[in-house]
Parts: C-alpha cells; sequence; structure tokens
C-alpha cells in the first residue's frame, strides 16, 4: 500500500470505510486489554518465587558483618552484603552505594524533597530559591515529572536524540543558568524511547560545567540489566567513574532498584554517588527512620547470591518479555510500515516501545483505541505538564499481556492510528 | 539510709569514699552493657520466626480481594485485610486506614514533610510561612523533636503530669496562636515516663479550638498494645472518634506500626486520620511510590490473622519484658528508695522507665555510668534541641539486656547516681 500522504481524498475515503468496519467488528469482542504501564506479566513473577522460602525459620538471620540481626534495629545504610550485591548491579565501589526502602522513585522524590529542605552539601535549601529548573529530556517518564512538578520546579524540555538528550542545549544551558539544578535521565533504554546513551553523550555529562554547584544529573539506571537479547546489547559508561575522571565526583546520583528485578513494591533500591554525596543523604536519612527492612535485603542477597546469579535470572526476563516486543514490532511493522502515518523504537532492553503518530494526532489515537478496549498510556504522559507539544508521542507497554493479548492489542492500535490519520488528512 | 540531703558533710564524704570503692570494683568489670535504646531482645525476635515461613513459594500470594497479586505493581494505600489488621490495632473503621511502609516514624516525617511542601488539606505550606511552632510535652521522644528541628519548626516545651501534658497550657497556646500547628504526643506509655493520658486529657485534646485550621495533634500510638501486666493495663480514649464527637473530625493524625510486635525494621506502618485527611495524604504518596510492600503486609496478615492472635501474640512479648522492668525497679527501689536523689516511674505498659535525678545531675551521671561500661540515652534527649532544663531527666530502656545484665546495669547506675548527688550535695 502506497503512503497515505500520497492517496487521494477518494482513496483515503474508500479505505476509511474499509477500515471502520474493521474497527467495529473489533469493538463489537468487547476486548479489555492494557499496553499503559511497565507492569511485569505472571509468568516474570513466578520467577522469583523461591525468594519467598529463602528465608525460614530456620535460617541464619544474621548479616554477614556477624553481629548485625537483621530482624532487628540498626544500620542505617543497608547490610554490607545488600550494599555489595546493589553497588555490584551499579557498577559502583561498595563505599559509593547506600541502601533505600523498596522504590527507587521515592528515592528520586525524597533526593529532590531533600534538595528542596536542606540543599545539597550545604546549599542553600532550594526551597528557599525564587526560581528552580530542571531539564528534562522528552519523550521521558511521567513519575519523573510528576515529582518536579509537585515541588513547583520549572521544567524545561530537551529533545531526546538517538545517542541521548541534545547535549548542546543541556551545556548551554546548565553552564549559563544558575537555577538549572538537575537533568532527569533514564541512560539505559530510556523509557519510553529505549534509546542508550552513546560513550560521547556520557562523556559530555561528566565533563558538564554547571553554573550551580548543586548541580546534579539524576541518573535513573531504571533498565541497567534488563535486556532484550544476549547476542545484542546496549552497553553505557558508567557515569560516576567518568564524573571522577572529570573532575566532578559530586555531580551525579544515579538510583536503581530490583522492583523489575525480584518482585514489583517488594525490591530493595538505592542511591549511588560520591562519598561527600552520601554523607549528606544519610544524615537527612537520620531524621526519616531508624532503618529500611534488613530482612528483604537479607532475602535478596541470599536470593540471588551475586551479580551471576542476577544476571541469570535476568535472561529468564529476557525469554518471557522478547516475544511480546517482538509481536508489536511485527505487526506494527506490517500494518503500518512504509505508510507515512507513524514510526516507532526497536529497543534492545527496557519496557517499552516508543510510538510517534503524525502530528496532533496521538490523543485521539489513545482515544480511538479505547474504544476498543485497548488501555494506553495516557497522549501526553511522557512530556513534562501532560503537554506533548506535537500531540504525537504514545507510549507502548508491552510486558503485562500475553503475546496472543498483545497481537489483538497492537492490531487495534494500529487500526486506530489509520483511522485518526485519514481523518487528519481529509481535514487538511 | 537516711535522705542524703539530711547528712552532714562528714557523713556524705564518709559514704563518698565507701561508693569510690564500689565503683572501682564494677568498673574493674570491664562490663559493656547498653540500656540506651527501645530495642526488642533476641528472645523477643524469635517470638515471630513463624512470619519467615508463612509465605511460601506454593502460597497464594493474591489479596483478599482477588484481584491483586501482591508480587505485583498496584495499591497504593494497602491490600484490604492489612488495612483491616491495622485498622482494628488502631481501633478505626477500615475507612480511616491508609497503609505506609515500614516505619511509622517515616510516615510522621512523611507528614510533616508534606505540610511544609504541600500544606495540609489545602492550606499555605508551612514551608512558605514565616513562623511554625510545634507543643512538644516533655519529657518526650527525641526522634520527634529531632524531625520538628530540621525543618525549622519552633519546639514549645509542655510539662507532661501524671494523667497527659498540662491541658491549660496546651489549650491556651493552641487557641491563641495562629503559628502553633501541631503537638506530638505519644498517648499511652508514653516515651519514655510511661504516663496514659486520662479521659479527661483526650477529650480536651478532642475538644481544642485550635487559631489555626491546618492545627494537627501527631498522636503517635506506639505502644498501643503494649501492655507488660495481664491485669494491670492502661485503657484510653480513641481520640479519633472523640475528635469525631467534638465536632473536629480532621483535627488528629494517628500513627502506628508493628515495628515492636513482628520486627523492628520489617514491620508494616499506618496513618489513622479522617477520610479527607487520608485523600490528602494518598495524593502526595501517588507522588513518592507506585505502592509499598505487599507481601509484607500479607506475611503480616496471614502470620497474625486478626487482632485476636496479635493480642496473644503481644501476651508473649510482656512475659519476656514484664521481669525485665521488675529487676530494674526492684534495684531502683532498694538501692535509691527514700535517699531523696531520685524518682522513677513504673509503667504498666510500653518500652521505657523514666529517672529523674537531682537537677543539673542527669549529665554527670550518664557520664559516670559509661565509665563502668553502661551506656544510657544521652541525658538531655528527651528534651527538644537537647536541653533538658534541669539536667535531670534519664531514660532506662530496660527491653534488650538479659535480666541479670540488667541488674548489673542498674547497680552501676545507681551507684553512679548516688556519686554524682554527694558531689552536688558538697558542692552546695
Amino acid at each position: 500500500m502506497k503512503p497515505y500522504a500520497q492517496m487521494t481524498k477518494e482513496e483515503l475515503l474508500a479505505l476509511k470505510e474499509q477500515l471502520e468496519l474493521q474497527f467495529e467488528e473489533v469493538k463489537a469482542k468487547g476486548l479489555s486489554l492494557d499496553m499503559s504501564r511497565g507492569k511485569p506479566s505472571k509468568a516474570q513473577l513466578d520467577l522469583s518465587l523461591g525468594m519467598m522460602d529463602i528465608l525460614s525459620s530456620e535460617a541464619d538471620l544474621m548479616s554477614r558483618d556477624g553481629v548485625t540481626d537483621c530482624r532487628n534495629y540498626g544500620i542505617l545504610d543497608g547490610i554490607p552484603e545488600a550494599r555489595k550485591l546493589l553497588a555490584d548491579m551499579s557498577e559502583v565501589p561498595e563505599r559509593n552505594i547506600l541502601i533505600y526502602g523498596n522504590s527507587s522513585l521515592n528515592v528520586m522524590f525524597d533526593t529532590v524533597a531533600r534538595a528542596m529542605v536542606s540543599g545539597i552539601m550545604g546549599s542553600t535549601p532550594w526551597g528557599r530559591l525564587d526560581k528552580v529548573k530542571f531539564l528534562c529530556p522528552v519523550p521521558g517518564y511521567d513519575r519523573h515529572f510528576a515529582i518536579t512538578e509537585l515541588f513547583g520546579i520549572e521544567m524545561i524540555n530537551i529533545p531526546l536524540l538517538s545517542d541521548g538528550p541534545d547535549m548542546d542545549m543541556v551545556e548551554e544551558l546548565v553552564s549559563t543558568d544558575e537555577s538549572v539544578k538537575g537533568i532527569w535521565c533514564v541512560p539505559k533504554y530510556s523509557n519510553p524511547t529505549g534509546v542508550s546513551y552513546s560513550d560521547k553523550t556520557v562523556k559530555r555529562f561528566a565533563n558538564l560545567k554547571p553554573a550551580a554547584k548543586d548541580f546534579r544529573i539524576f541518573w535513573d539506571n531504571a533498565y541497567s540489566i534488563h535486556h532484550l537479547y544476549e547476542d545484542k546489547r546496549d552497553i553505557i559508561l558508567e557515569i560516576l567513574n567518568e564524573c571522577i575522571k572529570a573532575g566532578n565526583p559530586d555531580m551525579v546520583f544515579k538510583f536503581i532498584s530490583t522492583s523489575k528485578v525480584s518482585f514489583p513494591g517488594s525490591g530493595i533500591a538505592a542511591l549511588a554517588a560520591s562519598e561527600a554525596n552520601l554523607e549528606d543523604a544519610k544524615k537527612y536519612m537520620s531524621y526519616q527512620t531508624i532503618g529500611h527492612d534488613k530482612l528483604n535485603q537479607l532475602r535478596h542477597v541470599r536470593y540471588f547470591g551475586d551479580m551471576h546469579g542476577m544476571y541469570n535470572h535476568m535472561r529468564k526476563h529476557a525469554d518471557i518479555l522478547r516475544p511480546k516486543f517482538e509481536i508489536v514490532e511485527e505487526v506494527l511493522a506490517k500494518e503500518i510500515g512504509g505508510l507515512g502515518i507513524g514510526s516507532w523504537t526497536k529497543p534492545l532492553g527496557g519496557y517499552f516501545i516508543s510510538f510517534d503518530a503524525m502530528e496532533g494526532c496521538a490523543k485521539a489515537v489513545v482515544a480511538k483505541a479505547k474504544e476498543a478496549g485497548v488501555v494506553m498510556t495516557k497522549a501526553g504522559a511522557t512530556y513534562p505538564y501532560g503537554k506533548d507539544p506535537k500531540d504525537s508521542n504514545i507510549r507502548i507497554a508491552p510486558s503485562f499481556p500475553t503475546v496472543e493479548e498483545l497481537k489483538a492489542a497492537t492490531e487495534i492500535f494500529v487500526l486506530s492510528v489509520k483511522l485518526v490519520s485519514i481523518e487528519k488528512l481529509l481535514q487538511a
């Protein structure tokens, strides 16, 4: 079939009629399918079931330090074996890791909140400044943007290119505007595009010359070990080490969790950063809590053992996720390829496929798909303030449904894209 | 022996010499004993060991709602069965409970932080006000005072009487000063005195007429079911219900956790409040996290079953704790009773005994005890800013050591009290 833009009005109208019939047919099936959130499937959760039994009433519940009963109060920064495991996962030395609770989102929230209340390493608390700005590579993760919005931080869109954020723009803004205090990054298998930052991009990040001393890179390495393929993988440079080499050891906060390794909501999360940053974070943490759940830390270490154990485990996740990504990509390629009404990413890992519809079509596509029972992430959600200036980007989350459901859902999705695109072209 | 104050200088000097010999003897033993923090003992932790096995790889990990897989994302406010259990523990209906993470201290921290950032139910964020004040019944809990100090909230000491805070003073300050936004309360087996608030006190709290609409009572019911005796128990009126009856349904935040029921650090915590307050809290929470650890919620419900199960469990804690409180009280009575150099509380529950030395002696007593290897809570810790105006109060935490260790530690403690008191009297 030829590109829609090259069709005559008559051809479009004829096609529209035919597609509408198809749409009414699937709509009549009364399906209920969800491609909205990056939620692991039941089969993935079953992979970690052995973790339930790993601590028994007969188990030794002492930390390897020989003095810490993991059942009792004590140890603010995490038991040593959990620090070792998450340090390895974060590719940093143990001295650079601080364990938090069950959610890296909460670590990010607390980190911004801490900067608002107490400043960073002695800086003026952001809450006392007239203006605080964050750079937001777009499309990006809605929950990042929600945190900065809650705290009244002004968000500036930065285009996310194929090798990372537009670094010319980042360097310009960071080096000239003292009110720019941070940037949200998902450096690997980015949410939602799947883009991974190139070595050059990471090095440019590490070599930033911020106008603000308390500028920090918020490096959410959510998908650091979440590959889809054994033989094709993105590898990114380790940012903390690059920052140290560049003379900027304190410039980055790395966030990590096992939410999509073990159990979402019942994993463990951590902050990786320079020792000076961690001292600062730990001081604030000492007001928040006596300590995090050390039994759950121990449970993770006993179950995974070490990074080899975790890597093996991630291969099993990949085996479940891969066919799901592939079926979505297959339907998209078959049904929309060459029509000039949409483009999409083909990530090698992570949890999302990013789809760009024709300008001004995203909201209508999501609404249309919903009519036939397919829930997509809200259009606009991938932009600060929920405002996609082109109304074009749609996040596809293929992890939760089965392959069969995904096939059905993606077919409804492409039908919606076609119908909305025709509508748009007819109006033009 | 007669009261020290009635002794002649010669008698005091002779006694001092004799006590110093005793002190050198125990000091030579090189003991290391800790009565500083309210930490459960190993025997108490062993009581909950069965919880380790309660969720197995074969267990049904679905919530009783029939749709929530507790291993996955979802459910911000806690699974229904956990809400039921903690609602019962808090003596409120299920609609008035919101489950948080592993620490009620963190819930309190977040609640103050939320008020600073977002205000309460539409009020001006406290962070934007020139002055925010909290009333602090003293002696009280150091970690409460640390939170308010961190946020720059001015703390006002309120004497804690035998039936609760000085309510004349509370009523006066709350009704006339709009900058008074909260009061820290441990209403039952108060930390450190063990005092429980009388019905009259609770009713006066519920009937406060605050000048500030966003004034809240921070009701930390940390020891709600933590009795020492079967036949002698403090019972306090349920504050939320009293507030509702008084037309002040939104005036109280109740905090609760299972830290000293199951495992410190691996328990579950909750906020109990009016539905309007919980809506407000939930909205903020939706920025912080996708959800708390539902597997740990399920673990608690499966293990305790219901409040009867929890009450039975608490009897076992009491059996372990009771002899510890009794040995401390026995040594205190035998060694210091009638000497006029100290008084102490005899709580029916909770985790602490509060000791009042002669004015100006607390710091010296704690330092003296440390010389002989006994660690006490830092003198002053029970007051805002760490400043006990009379330098008199010392918190004794008898839960962690064994009965034998407590006997030895308390004997060193009383020896220290005697020596410091004589010193003081000789200086006078």
